[in-house]
């Protein structure tokens, strides 16, 4: 194991997200708030450490292999949140250390869960800092997951890529520059596409920049106590949407989208079954909102597809509470839980193509039972799918629910109802937010206790980074030889 | 198809559920209730027709396919389950049809869901019948996952007999035949064991007698509306403890045990992990117990032991309700209820070998990720498992959450409380029998509308026939050719 790489990256990174934090700095100074010092020591802070290491480390040999790769992919994500929380703690914002890293791992991990009760008495600053830790972390996904992890096998996107060749070391690097350079693009574009938008529809500047952070991060963090639901206007609300939509979707296919290759995009069955799967459910919420209330047709239409996006995605913004909705619709919700994002997009959790491989392969089963002889493979996108993706697919299925099994368990000693259990591990592993019972939407995770809090942290890395990047790190055969 | 023989054997089962009844009537006559002429028409009425049948049919082709055995299977447990329910209606035990179905399939699934509020109420020739249908249903069950499914590649047992050659029609009726009868051996000895051993713990020999016809079949229906509770006697407690776990064991284990072969039954991997889980959960409550309750040592062991044992074999006795336990506790019941017997024993679910082997794929996959150029096949019992049953559990995994997911949602139109739908689903699908919420094991099913009770019905249906035995009949490829 070439440990001085692994340190000379994180002090790299830690150098990048001092710079981040200047920006924050640079808003704290605009609104003459109290948190302009906060930014200025954490960013000092971050900057000296980040340099020291890069100097101390410049001897580190420049391979990266595949173990260095998981070592790093795990490490940054905590070392950014115990640094980015910096700026909660020092300005007093969030004086409790528990409370400001479950809100700063909530953000890196794009999840969008809050220890916040009164979001609006906080500084700009800070509330700027915490949209664009999950800006910065939404950045961190799409170059983990379409350049990195398919690199080591992982994430499914081999798919996608199947002329990726293995990880030879030295061919690693070039590749993964160039294809997060054009998905950073993409995604910057998106960003300012959206803030634009909200700002034309009546949003503040601050406001619309905020949440196009959050939203194209698929995170959901807020500059309001009340979520998207303080904006009662329904421009604001469909932008939002859409765009969460958009960052469910793998960036991949937007790329070719603005190359003007469409028919690629519709082809993808990917994308296909997404918005099948948002088109299903808001008609299937729709209609039960149109006989169990009397909002209107508009409104209810635009709750239910806003509520579906943003859970699918699992951004994770709120526009009505649908705790208060009946039962049904709570179980449907819940069950949106355990789908997330297309690979290759921000959103988290299980996400639409490994479903749908399982789907498809269950499907298929029933052929096979009956022409046992047939040799009758899994296809997507018209292509024959390797058993062993099948085979990986289900390991992280079987992971994904042992582990929600296990957690609700554990998490039920710290926080005895079982609803609220079930909502807390859920949404924290698929990265989603908000849970049920009292974490629901309306509510925060302030009560939880600390261990919880720690508990729940953990669950939000895991689910991030796919659960296998973490996993291994635990498993015997990865710290042999 | 070849509905002729279909058709014959159905005729041929009629006649022997008649000629079952006719040990009900026995019952009935001698305690002098008001059931005697309830089994005597129904008796004839099964008999009759099912003689009738076996006449029209008689010129039938022998060759039974694949495609006659699917239908046959999932055919018998509905047609039993109409019938059986004759004896109830008439005799206006359980007035209500589809009171009466419920409770039948319940019994002939070996659920043991029951709609009854004043089981005590009941005369002894109904009770008798009623434990009868379990008893029944285990002897069909035992049939269909050691003889029939393997030799259709179904249930997983392939693993056991990698000696059985393909379908070829005119092999499989002697060895279904002498599997049959070896194994109906065992289970009779079981049932004679538990009834002696029951009747000198000082129950009454009918009560021995139904209690251990409900045991061995993992069924669950008790003669009284307590259940086991009802009798505080421990040594009457721990007999049926050591008999569900016998039931919930691999059947072939059991035959090895008795011809003295003991090192390959705990060399099973199955066994051993079966045992594991026991142990594991059992001490999880028991120390839950002691700590939340003052019920004192033995009986907070026997309590603990007693449930998970009940639970996991599918057998849905109780000593106790759950339900009033700490929150911690109801969620490790009901992620129990996602367990299931062994492969091969009567109980029901997901089966302890599916999830061992997802189990160790999943744990694989960590290693195949370390090492991406090496291949490592999943092994069970010292064996390589062919990546086809990987993907045959697989598929039966994803359709069994799928199925129980979609089914809570549409349980949840019919029964509005979403803990209560999810129990009941996961309990009708494990056949189990009791559930969480209005179904715990202190309630019953009576209360569901009609049209929850069909579908509940359906899904043990489902579940008790290894999901594909149904599910294929709904593949338009079955129909084609």
């Amino acid at each position: 194991m070439n440990f001085k790489i692994v340190f000379r990256v994180l002090g790299l990174l830690l150098l990048i997200e001092g710079v981040a934090m200047l920006l924050a700095l640079l808003v704290a100074i605009l609104y003459q708030e109290y948190d302009q010092s906060a930014f200025l020591i954490a960013s000092g802070i971050n900057i000296l450490l980040g340099g020291s290491i890069l100097y101390f480390t410049r001897k580190a040999r420049r391979d990266i292999g595949r173990h260095e790769g998981y070592l790093i992919v795990s490490s940054v994500w905590i070392v950014f949140s115990l640094f980015g929380s910096l700026p909660y703690v020092i300005s007093g914002a969030i004086p409790s250390f528990t409370n400001a890293f479950f809100e700063t791992i909530s953000g890196f991990t794009t999840t969008g869960s809050s220890i916040l009760a009164d979001i609006e008495s906080l500084p700009h600053g800070i509330l700027f800092w915490r949209s664009m830790t999950q800006w910065l972390g939404g950045m961190g996904i799409i170059v983990l997951s379409l350049a990195i992890l398919p690199v080591f096998g992982i994430g499914g996107m081999q798919l996608f890529m199947a002329e990726v060749p293995g990880p030879t070391p030295d061919r690693i690097s070039p590749r993964i520059r160039q294809t997060a350079k054009t998905l950073w693009g993409i995604y910057l574009i998106f960003t300012v596409a959206e803030t634009l938008l909200l700002w034309v529809a009546g949003m503040s500047l601050y406001d619309s920049v905020c949440h196009s952070f959050t939203t194209m991060a698929t995170g959901g963090f807020s500059t309001k106590q009340a979520s998207v639901a303080y904006w009662s206007s329904p421009a604001v609300q469909y932008i939002i949407t859409i765009f969460m939509f958009l960052a469910g979707t793998n960036f991949t296919l937007s790329y070719m989208a603005m190359k003007g290759n469409f028919r690629h995009v519709f082809a993808d069955e990917e994308f296909k079954y997404y918005g099948l799967f948002v088109i299903g459910f808001t008609l299937f919420i729709f209609a039960g909102l149109l006989i169990s209330s009397n909002i209107g047709v508009e409104k209810a239409f635009r709750d239910s597809l806003f509520q579906v996006v943003s859970i699918i995605t699992t951004t994770g913004f709120a526009t009505a509470d649908y705790l208060l909705w009946p039962p049904i619709l709570v179980v449907i919700i819940f069950l949106l839980f355990f789908f997330g994002g297309s690979a290759g997009s921000t959103g988290g959790g299980i996400k639409i193509m490994r479903i749908v491989l399982l789907l498809k392969n269950s499907y298929y089963e029933l052929r096979r039972m009956v022409h046992p002889h047939a040799i009758i493979p899994v296809k997507f996108n018209k292509r024959s799918i390797d058993p062993k993706i099948i085979t990986n697919v289900l390991a992280f299925f079987m992971f994904y629910f042992v582990i929600f099994g296990f957690s609700t368990v554990i998490f039920s000693i710290i926080e005895p109802d079982m609803e609220s259990a079930m909502g807390a591990v859920a949404t924290s592993l698929g990265n989603i937010g908000p849970g049920l019972g009292n974490v629901g939407p309306a509510e925060n995770f302030l009560h939880i206790k600390p261990l919880g809090k720690w508990f729940l942290s953990f669950l939000m890395l895991l689910g991030r980074l796919e659960l296998f990047t973490v996993l291994v790190l635990f498993s015997p055969s990865f710290w042999k030889e």
